[in-house]
């Protein structure tokens, strides 16, 4: 029998894909341009479509020998009844986190050629079609997930206080593939756009997306493979977690709740999308307007929707309580802090504000001193989020203290983590939407179209590189409410487990401070070895670019330069050094938890996740802030494009790039990469 | 009645003080050089005691408001009896701390003129005054550490049971008066480096070191203040803050050793000191020979001798216990770890390794690729020592867990931090030998002294900078051990407090785990202020010297440059700076333990100090391995001085500068400020 609101949520869900296949429909319809736009358009959907086949077949090998481990973990250690069942969820889960990634890929690579020909007549029409673009994917892969799920949920028989403890595996598989995802994507394009800079901007001095360099298509491939595919499976995975995470914290009150305490996240969720939904075709471009102040709008008319739905969900599936407005209140603390999540991210990466413009000013003083300022500035937006996030902590545990019931508090948080991931479809839409603005505005570059058409695209990249910078705050902010949960998701499985309660680490145990500081020691070596990683795929670009730099006809004009051999090397490049940080994220925690056992892992799987956060606070901000340093001095402060000032400037934006695009991004995954295989591994750390 | 083993302590710091005289009064009656490098030698001893006189008047305002604040603390929760007692060991610990800092700049500035007039003549005699000039300063520091914690202890009625926690006020009081000096000579030292680089070096292309530019006084002063003075206070309170710790440690043993377990700590440094001695004695330069050989040399003969005596102390004074052999290993792991941290150290920042060449690889593509890499190495060399320190504490543990007596795990712990900072006095010698033999170098170079000179002076100032970056590993992989026995030290406090054990740091506590959410923050933003810091006050240093650079005069060498000017706005921004870094970590902690009470800050304390140690880590060793990249260029590889490479090299020393010789170093001294803060303010977190 499956539950009614399931199949709410299966509904909604098939509300969102037929609104998705709507939009499809509709972009697909559009037109795609002059001759010039689908040439360079086709050669990034070729190299993109190339580099995600060999991507993912790559993840699908190390995907099934990791089943085959799990199978035999669960096999050996006792768990016979369940060890098909947590191998299956697991290959289920990464086949998902797939699809959800070349889907987010697919509809971007053809909204941008779309994009890109609305452009020469609207920027209106323009903001529309890249905003729907993204608005395809943000419904796909949140509906992916929820759907996933709960199918899997029903698959593995729906009892409530046994599956959760098995569909974990699924948000292990989502977490794995987001991990190579979004770490070969993130190497891949930002290899190819330091590259490209090195050799085009700095050494022969031609401009960025300059059609004579040979990286550039390479480049606008790496949007789409790193930013669409890597953040789809990153918020994919998101989802997945949190919610596997909170059903089975919802075990725990199944006595008072029964099954509709196990429920409420994904039921609360699909709300969301629903939210979301009414957000997305709220919003509308409309000519000469600050695109930026459209979605915005949007995001609002999301969050106060989601607050409704909140104040409903909450009130028939935990109504049981007399003191369920707690709940209510808990889940407003996590909506409220994705909107702080996103103010605080505009303060520290916009140029409006003071630390945009210090690092501009010190712009003056050369590449040293702006990336001093960067660096500090960097550090510095650490102490606000954490701030947020502890204050979010303690006022949603409170919350869920106050409902009176017993394990309140962590239900409160729990509650706060669902909602902060209401608005998640729509966060997926304004991040996806970035990508592809920038590729729109690649192509209408590289086809050398009308200056005022390039103007209209400008406007739209810049809101596009604001969206990014946001929705990492968001997914960052939201990881950290949600791991909270998954750590003591972790200790409730191995209650189960062991059989006896475990609900102490002891931090002054010297064990488990031994986990810890290793904990917090991968995290660094993590980011250490997913920046070499860019730097050494970029060298083989800058290498193959001043090869072909060589050839007279190339520099010219005259003569096309070889794209295809930049995509194919970056390719390579990427996907060679994406697996030596990977594999290490994956046995680290292993050796931990095998030879120190569950208390220990589970002190290195805190304090990794505190150092994650903060790192990767650092790193996207960072290079957010540098990044509009120098987009700051191109409006002509500091003496504008060509100054010193620049140049310094673009120095601290190649620093940047593997911060936030690479390292940044594939830490939030790392950390839901750690809680969810200490997870479904638990068996072994006893 | 005072123990016998305390006299022995008294013994050997009255013998090292003579030493030290004697020592002393050898190198005066050197000789004083050409007139020319007395003129430079005056003018940095005149704008280095002016800067310490001022530092430390500002000091001493602060340390005698948070002595009342002590006693204030004291005497309204109930603790009358000992408000006064810690109140005055608190001042009695920053006073001694003042002292050891200004004695090693003392010693500095009188030093390096008698150096570079060795200098004239043989690089063997050069090496014998720089290096004796670091002993003098190694010797007086670590005895006064030690005769500052007997004499008090002695003077607060030597109660083995109950004066162990009166004299945390002295650590205090040492930890407080080295954070600001640490970060006041830190700041200053980077922003006249910085500062005199990038006008001299970058913009107007002449040499380092040159009597041209405004700022090399200031940049000279600078090492003296920063180098000597700040590390001699880091030193200083590590000693004093572990002995104390471990003497507290020692108080849950005092049923089977009796008074020996809580002297056992300043005995052992005591015998240390001893063996340094004679270490110091062997080391004699060699004309054409490499300095380090002969520095190793006696490195590793004080670490043997340390050995012995670790045997004979623990026998002697622990031997009551039948497993006391399993001390005596914990000891030599403590040894062995201090080995290791050189060696590791040394290979993450000596050019001949692959770390140091990858960065200098990678200047050949512009600054961007430089700083990529030097960063990813800086993130890279968290993982050796991070599990190194993981290995010594388990290991160390188990050792006291075997000798069968209750609590002997911990007391293992403590042992070998005793092991790692025998050698204490031999390392500051090393340390206070690079600033001294850098000074030197400047004296040289300034007073346009013959090649052969300065090539001699090159080698001694190369031996300089490798020497500063193994003290710095060193004293971050003394502090990490001395932490782990200061939080237990932490928590014995407490449960005297309470009156009930408080064993647990349950992190899975919400109150926690946003105490070490907020812990590992504050280490970051605590970075950002010291390196924002610097690039503030080179700021005003750039300005300055820009200006005097307009007069024509002095850049034809025509008219002399307004050195004290420069000296003057340093001091001026350095000291201005140092108040919000230093003030915020100690109200943050305050807040914390106020607010949140013992356990979450216990949480606070543990998380703040993993990443504190890593952090350091990353800054030391990036900036170290930046250094030596561009020093390496500077042989003629990848194009040697003026090529493309080498100006990418030199924007990465100038990022690395504020990194390694101020964030860095003032980080170790975070780290135990926040363990001492923590002691002595228990009162108020209960």
């Amino acid at each position: 029998m499956i539950d009614f609101v399931l199949l709410i949520v299966i509904a909604i869900c098939i509300i969102a894909l037929g609104l998705a296949a709507i939009l499809t429909r509709n972009l697909l319809s559009q037109d795609e341009g002059t001759p010039k736009m689908r040439e360079v358009a086709d050669a990034i959907r070729v190299g993109a479509e190339a580099f995600i086949k060999r991507q993912y077949s790559t993840i699908a090998v190390l995907a099934i020998v990791s089943a085959v481990v799990i199978f035999a973990i669960y096999y050996f250690t006792g768990q016979q009844a369940i060890a098909l069942a947590t191998a299956a969820a697991f290959i289920v889960g990464a086949a998902c986190s797939a699809v959800a990634g070349v889907v987010a890929m697919w509809i971007a690579v053809r909204t941008n050629i779309r994009t890109a020909s609305a452009a020469q007549t609207s920027d209106g029409k323009a903001l529309d079609f890249s905003f729907r673009g993204g608005a395809i994917s943000g419904l796909i892969i949140t509906s992916m997930s929820l759907l996933g799920v709960s199918l899997t949920y029903i698959a593995l028989g729906a009892d409530p206080t046994h599956t959760p403890f098995v569909i974990i595996g699924f948000a292990f598989g989502a977490s794995f593939v987001a991990l190579f995802a979004q770490l070969g994507g993130g190497i891949y394009t930002k290899a190819a756009d330091v590259g490209a800079d090195i050799v085009g901007k700095v050494e022969a001095g031609i401009p960025e997306d300059d059609v004579r360099n040979p990286a550039t298509i390479a480049d606008l491939v790496g949007d789409n493979v790193g930013d669409c595919a890597g953040r789809g499976a990153d918020l994919f995975e998101s989802t997945a977690a949190e919610n596997i995470g909170a059903m089975i914290l919802g075990v725990a009150l199944f006595p008072i709740f029964g099954v509709n305490g196990i429920l409420f996240p994904i039921v609360m969720c699909s709300l969301g999308l629903l939210a979301s939904m009414i957000g997305i075709l709220s919003v509308k471009g409309v000519d000469g307007a600050d695109p930026m102040d459209a979605m915005n709008r949007g995001y609002y008319i999301t969050a106060i929707i989601s607050a409704f739905f909140l104040f409903g969900g909450v009130y028939y599936l935990l109504g049981a309580t007399p003191g369920w407005m707690y709940f209510v209140l808990a889940g407003l603390v996590g909506i409220a802090l994705s909107v702080a999540f996103l103010r605080v991210t505009l303060y520290y990466t916009d140029h409006h504000y003071r630390p945009v413009q210090d690092i501009a000013d010190s712009s003056e003083t050369g590449a040293g001193t702006n990336i001093i300022m960067g660096f500090s500035v960097g550090l510095e937006t650490t102490a606000v989020p954490a701030i947020l996030i502890g204050v979010s902590l303690l006022l949603s545990y409170w919350c869920g203290t106050m409902t009176g019931i017993p394990q309140g508090g962590l239900y409160g948080t729990a509650v706060a983590t669902i909602g902060m991931l209401m608005v998640c479809a729509y966060v997926l839409t304004m991040d996806t939407f970035g990508p592809i603005a920038d590729n729109a505005g690649g192509i209408v570059e590289m086809s050398q179209a009308p200056d005022e058409v390039r103007h209209r695209m400008d406007k739209l990249d810049a809101a596009g590189n604001t969206t990014k910078a946001l929705t990492k705050g968001y997914a960052i902010g939201s990881a950290s409410l949600a791991v909270f949960l998954l750590f003591n998701a972790y200790m409730a499985d191995i209650a189960k487990l062991t059989g006896k309660a475990f609900e102490v680490v002891n931090l002054a145990n010297v064990n488990v401070f031994v986990g810890a500081l290793i904990g917090a020691m991968l995290v660094f070596l993590f980011a250490s070895l997913a920046i070499r990683a860019v730097s050494k795929t970029a060298q083989y670009v800058i290498e193959e670019v001043r090869i072909q730099f060589k050839d007279p006809g190339i520099m010219a004009g005259t003569k096309k330069p070889d794209y295809a051999r930049v995509i194919d090397i970056t390719t390579q490049g990427a996907l060679k050094n994406m697996i030596l940080p990977g594999a290490l994220v994956i046995i680290f925690p292993i050796i931990i938890g095998v030879t120190m056992k569950y208390e220990a892992l589970a002190g290195f799987l805190m304090v990794a996740t505190i150092t994650g956060i903060l790192m990767a606070l650092i790193l996207n901000n960072s290079g957010g802030a540098w990044d509009n340093a120098k987009k700051y001095i191109e409006t002509g402060v500091h003496g504008g494009k060509k100054s010193e000032a620049h140049k310094a400037a673009v120095i601290g934006d190649t620093v940047g790039d593997p911060f936030k695009d690479t390292a940044g991004p594939s830490l939030h995954v790392l950390i839901k990469l750690l809680a969810t295989l200490t997870l479904v591994l638990a068996p072994l750390f006893i």
